[in-house]
């Protein structure tokens, strides 16, 4: 009988399986929290080979745990199963098929990284709106995996929303190809659906086709000081109402992150002096920059006039734009090179941000005195990442536990954009907190869920 | 043994029951090309109600067909089976529970009618952009089982971009509920997404949270003559990337269409002489309408350089806005009031709207040479409602198979934003036009197809 390697070994290129060292780094989440085990890492370069796998797996019931840019924060693409698995990652598959701007469409496999395409459709006067600290290794089948949203969500959307056709290998094996371009095409259930955000228990992405937009002309960003927290919300509302449909972004920055940053990062240092407890970073684009300047310089005045923000700076330059960026992801960084952290990806309803701030903040000083919050992200999509970094001594389950307690009580969830992953299912299920699906998808599509079976970790 | 109508009638209040005269209104659909049967007409007013429905029909293998508004132009409302079937319709299930300003949300029972809508969150100073000629009769649940388009999907999506919660009562009666209005919310799979756009056939919406936009302060509106066809994509182009994320609407006008609009529509007339053979009606709005005039009138200077553009007007108040926009809608009309007529919803790529117009036309001239042809719609989403009125001898199979056909050809789909229902089944299969679902989803869900099995017509 031949063994499940010699099958392998026969339907794929040599280089496209890797064991031992090589195989090593796809076996470790990014956060070097999970270690998992797997036969083989796979780097298929053809759906066909991707279709190859998927039933040699089936046939000797072999887990497929599929894997991208692997920058994903829970463990779902990592390869801590009951059964034997083997790593399916996409890296290999990263061209760039089409990108056309009159169709304002992208055709990209699904190992293509974002920062790639990203650059691409700059090439040809298009953005594609996707914006995260990971761009430049996450990949488009990990983010579409995960329904990936980032710091531009709140103007267009999150990655679902810029999908309009995929290549799918299927559960039994199948490739189903539907790369359409079309802006509208009712046809009853929409099966894109069915894999955007399943992290790779339905189905693996082997291709895409992606939005494009009108690359702005023009840019507009400031760093702006709250005159307290609680400004936050009535801010963001003020500039949707004002700035029209040019809000890019609005994140929040509080200044414990700025203490992560300029301590741990290089040339990380607060725009304003003196710091602020609370700032927002705020950009807006168009294709007229006199006009987003005025636009900008107007919100303000009346921002400050109704005592919502109370300093701020203005980029002058994209170099200085870039800088306030800069800083916004040296917040992460900054709080990784401290040290151990317990990372909180919530979302609230956009008004009670503050209040929930607040009250798990308090909740957590009381079970631990010494522990550094760290509130800031997409306040306007209403998801704060209430990252923690903890005393030695405190219990990280207890406090996640307060932390995603006080969310539900309000109203929020407990991912907003991470996803469950492996991480984060138990948990869901302890605090009942994920409003379950009504069907067991997973199991109707893949009866021996040989596609990543994340409760079987 | 109780029949099933005494079940029925045990279950629900006696004016929740229709047959005889009073169900028939409901029994035929918006064209009055399908003529259907049902046991009865339920009009329940709670999501018990119609829970408690849907298990005493699966206990007796009775078909449901939901039916909101009944203006779907597919036949997918109307009670065409094979097996006895009820028609539930849900308009007394209308009520607007919450219009949050603050949480941009609104939370609507499925009965709900848009315009209604539309006016409950303009009384909050919010949008409900979601616009179209039978939003004074469709209702939330059936929008959102058609996955509904219009004329502001452009820049505001479809609605399933405008779903944020549901509320659904299941094939075997469960009611699910998720009236969420979180902005973000990765849990795995989205299973709104399994029945918005699903025309009923997963599950019965009974409620809904949809997102708001803060309103407008101003917009500018004009219809401009086109110097030719081809020149339409290319001005939407330009459009686009001149006013930024302001165009709310593109919509294409043919010469044909406004014929039949000023034959028999009292008070529809051409706003241009000579009236060209093609025209766009444009929209633009924000939050500025000084700086959205100049917008528009530098944008038609450059289209006019470039000669995009030949001829315009501009509305120079809110009534002469409205007076356009009743010319846009009485095209639909002047069209139905014409006589016969057979309508294609398609969509193809944007930049092949011209070519597909013109190639498509000139078959159908060679199969009718009669025929009058009104191409009109939504140009900025490459969606065009390709309608003929055939002359008697025509033969309107034949007609439909070449147009179809062609907008195969052009990559399109032969349903943009009206659905497959019962009506365009079967040419669908026939032509092998849809991207076939890779899994049978309805059976899956729904293993006694009790709910509106289209394809068993
Ligand atoms: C510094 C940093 C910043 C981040 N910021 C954000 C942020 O702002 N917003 C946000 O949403 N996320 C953020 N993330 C996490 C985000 O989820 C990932 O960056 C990204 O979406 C994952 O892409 P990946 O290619 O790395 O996927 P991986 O980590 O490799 O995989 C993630 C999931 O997708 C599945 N998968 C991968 N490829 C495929 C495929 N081809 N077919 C099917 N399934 C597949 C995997 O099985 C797994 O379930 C951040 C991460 C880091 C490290
Ligand atoms: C003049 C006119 C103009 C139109 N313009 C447009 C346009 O621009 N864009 C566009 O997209 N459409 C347009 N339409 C068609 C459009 O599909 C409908 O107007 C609307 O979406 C249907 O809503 P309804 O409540 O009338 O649904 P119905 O016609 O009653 O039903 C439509 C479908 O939804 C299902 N359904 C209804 N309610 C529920 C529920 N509560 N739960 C589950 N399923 C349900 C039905 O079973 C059926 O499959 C137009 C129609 C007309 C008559």
């Amino acid at each position: 009988m031949t063994s499940f390697m010699e099958v392998l070994s026969g339907a794929l290129p040599t280089n496209a399986i890797l064991t031992g060292d090589a195989a090593a780094p796809y076996l470790t989440d990014w956060m070097g929290e999970l270690k998992g085990e797997a036969l083989a890492v796979l780097r298929p370069s053809t759906a066909q080979e991707v279709s190859r796998i998927v039933t040699i797996c089936r046939d000797a019931g072999v887990v497929i745990v599929p894997q991208g840019g692997n920058t994903g924060l829970v463990g779902a693409a990592t390869p801590v199963t009951k059964r034997a698995a083997v790593v399916v990652q996409l890296g290999r598959m990263n061209r760039i098929r089409r990108v056309d701007a009159r169709d304002n469409a992208a055709t990209v496999e699904a190992g293509c990284v974002l920062a790639t395409l990203q650059a691409a459709a700059e090439a040809e006067d298009r953005l594609f709106p996707l914006s995260l600290g990971s761009e430049g290794s996450a990949q488009i089948g990990g983010l579409i995996a995960t329904n990936a949203g980032g710091t531009m969500a709140l103007r267009w959307g999150m990655m679902r929303d810029l999908v309009l056709g995929l290549e799918v290998v299927l559960p039994d094996g199948r490739i189903w190809s539907d790369l359409s371009s079309l802006r509208k095409r009712n046809l009853g259930i929409d099966p894109k659906h069915l894999f955007i955000g399943a992290e790779g228990t339905t189905g693996i992405v082997t291709a895409a086709v992606l939005k494009l937009v009108p690359r702005p002309a023009a840019r507009a960003t400031a760093w702006l000081a709250l005159s307290r927290l609680e400004a936050g919300p009535e801010f963001l509302s003020l500039a949707l109402q004002h700035a029209g449909g040019a809000v890019d972004a609005c994140e929040l920055i509080p200044r414990q992150g700025l203490s992560f940053a300029s301590a741990h990062v290089d040339g990380a240092q607060s725009p304003l002096d003196p710091t602020p407890d609370w700032a927002v970073l705020m950009e807006i684009s168009g294709p007229d920059a006199e006009h987003l300047q005025e636009t900008l310089m107007s919100l303000l005045e009346v921002a400050m006039d109704r005592d919502l923000v109370c300093d701020g700076v203005v980029a002058a330059s994209e170099g200085q734009r870039r800088d306030l960026w800069f800083l916004r992801e040296a917040i992460v960084e900054g709080q990784r090179l401290a040290g151990f952290q317990i990372k909180h990806d919530i979302a609230v309803p956009v008004a009670e941000v503050p209040e929930f701030i607040r009250v798990a903040s308090d909740r957590v000083s009381k079970l631990d005195a010494h522990v550094l919050v760290s509130a800031f992200g997409h306040l306007g999509d209403g998801n704060i990442h209430f990252n923690l970094s903890p005393s030695a001594s405190a219990d990280p389950a207890e406090l996640s536990k307060c932390v995603y307690g006080t969310c539900l009580e309000f109203g929020g969830t407990i991912s907003a954009e991470h996803g469950l992953g492996r991480k984060k299912k138990k948990i869901a299920k302890d605090l009942q907190a994920v409003q379950t699906c009504p069907f067991e998808i997973e199991s109707l599509l893949d009866p021996q869920r040989i596609l990543n079976p994340l409760s079987e970790s």
